[in-house]
């Protein structure tokens, strides 16, 4: 490494339908400056473009002058088409159809800048210093429970982005025939049963039944119930909340079983705010795996929690809410 | 290409749980030879082996005198540790599990031997000849639907193993959840709703059913009813049978979805027996497609009949029964 890559930086921005979450990281991906905004979706894409564009300014006015700067990589929710950035009815953007946000950014910057979807920004953090790091193999695949379930997927060392960027859409493996309905326009996408947003439905639904006395006075408490106090009340024994977890890790078990049938990766990373509650699902998680997979089965660790070589390894992603900024901030390094 | 390259020959193997088809083919693919015996599985797998390595001694002894030889590759039938090529309890090999394919082949020919999934090997086949000539683009999923349903994936030109050799199990996307028991000892599989298998065996239920007094009929002429049979009829109005095919697509379209939606390759192939019955399943696995599957839906060729560049293309195999056998001849010479 040369003198003048030890001081340099780059900038990450993670795009998220409620914050813009904006860092610079040194070149041993340390956090040097962090700005959070809020995300002004009613605005339209040219005044949320304009924002990332004057935050990240406010960043290179930081660093520029002592460092040399590498790049700036945004991270966003899909779906993309890559390289372009060109949004596709995305979801949790209304009004951002058919944006192209790194021509705005470009132009705006006067500086190239490489634009990523989210799940897969968060999955090559991951996969340099988070879960990657702690199995043999250079191959990966993430899955990132939140409000939705999205992923990403790293064959031999680099993001697979499929022939129009879309590739790593894990959350909508169809698993349900005819079953729930979801905001990809599908049926029984694995989303539908595996996200924080399908738990907080279940949840809802077992409460107004009758049958769930402690889930129906979270709500009255809570209003919406947050995927968290489900967790906490589940972790307080109630049993009806435990089912909810585990009903979602057969579903999720369910879901993994197509990637790794298909794909024979040495190692599966859940990570997304959900993954808090990986006590809680895990155990039918990795029954639905050993009851319905049988490349899985064929190449179990001994210990599931013991990362192990040629071995087929589940594990919890260990960066937390920092993966997608990171991710961000190394997507122009790529090539470095 | 040199002149004794012009002038070489290589031998490809397919092991089948009923026949055993041998064949050697020049530089151009054209066929030089061909032998088929049957696969001796009860006299146990070294049996088998000396079979196999009769044949391709045979066919060495034709060719090696007026060519050079590039060497030998077998398709065989999984899972299948790679590159080994050992057995890990074949459903349709009993009794050769733990068996080491590569090297018996090997110790009995004295000569390096290639060994890879049947699946794969097809599909290598179509990659290069087949179908994957009519599609722009360096990636491409296979789905092999004959009594099993298999696969090969190829990405960036090249077979995708996975760890270890058992990627591209296509047929074993969970997709039913506590669904049709299946031979890898999962549950919901692909496998039982979209092979030759599965529509015989939902034919029979049906005609148990006393619904359906065609089909009916046509096992008490038959005793087990052919998938031929059971297409020529519904070819011929019969809306029961109708019924089955379009079952069958609709489930093929939702496993197709898993392919699409983490993959996003330019190109997917449906090959084995049962492509033959394209016309009676394709309409609905293609309303499947849409109906579930977003990154088709973004990607839809304007004609799904006519390849088209940046589109989701789905096609049938060409190259028929011959795929296995000149995947297997192609092996050894991947890296010429």
């Amino acid at each position: 490494m040369s003198a003048s890559r030890d001081a340099s930086f780059s900038i990450g921005v993670d795009l998220g339908g409620t914050n813009l979450r904006v860092a610079a990281f040194d070149s041993e991906w340390k956090r040097l400056s962090y700005m959070a905004l809020p995300t002004r979706v009613a605005a339209g894409p040219e005044a949320v473009a304009a924002d990332m564009a004057g935050a990240v300014r406010s960043l290179l006015g930081e660093h520029a002058p002592k460092r040399e700067f590498r790049g700036v990589g945004v991270g966003s929710p899909g779906p993309l088409e890559l390289p372009a950035g060109k949004f596709h009815q995305p979801p949790n953007l209304p009004g951002f159809d058919g944006f192209e946000l790194r021509a705005a950014l470009e132009s705006a910057l006067q500086r190239p800048v490489v634009v990523e979807c989210d799940g897969r920004a968060a999955a090559l953090a991951e996969w340099k210093l988070g879960a990657g790091r702690l199995v043999p193999g250079d191959s990966m695949c993430m899955l990132t429970l939140g409000t939705g379930v999205g992923g990403g997927i790293v064959l031999d060392g680099k993001l697979w982005r499929g022939m129009t960027g879309m590739a790593g859409e894990n959350g909508h493996i169809a698993l349900v025939p005819d079953g729930l309905p979801c905001g990809c326009g599908g049926r029984g996408c694995l989303e539908q049963y595996a996200s924080a947003t399908a738990i907080q439905r279940a949840a809802k639904k077992l409460a107004a039944s009758g049958g769930a006395p402690a889930i129906a006075r979270l709500q009255a408490e809570e209003g919406e119930i947050a995927a968290k106090s489900l967790a906490a009340l589940a972790r307080s024994g109630d049993l009806q909340a435990r089912d909810l977890f585990a009903e979602l890790g057969g579903f999720l078990g369910m879901g993994l079983t197509a990637l790794i049938n298909t794909l024979n990766l040495p190692l599966y990373v859940i990570g997304g705010g959900l993954v808090s509650a990986w006590d809680l699902f895990a155990p039918s998680m990795f029954e639905s795996l050993r009851r319905l997979c049988y490349v899985y089965r064929l190449s179990q660790p001994a210990d599931p929690a013991r990362p192990a070589p040629r071995a087929t390894n589940l594990v919890p992603a260990v960066l937390g809410s920092e993966a997608g900024l990171l991710g961000a901030a190394m997507l122009p390094c790529q090539n470095d």
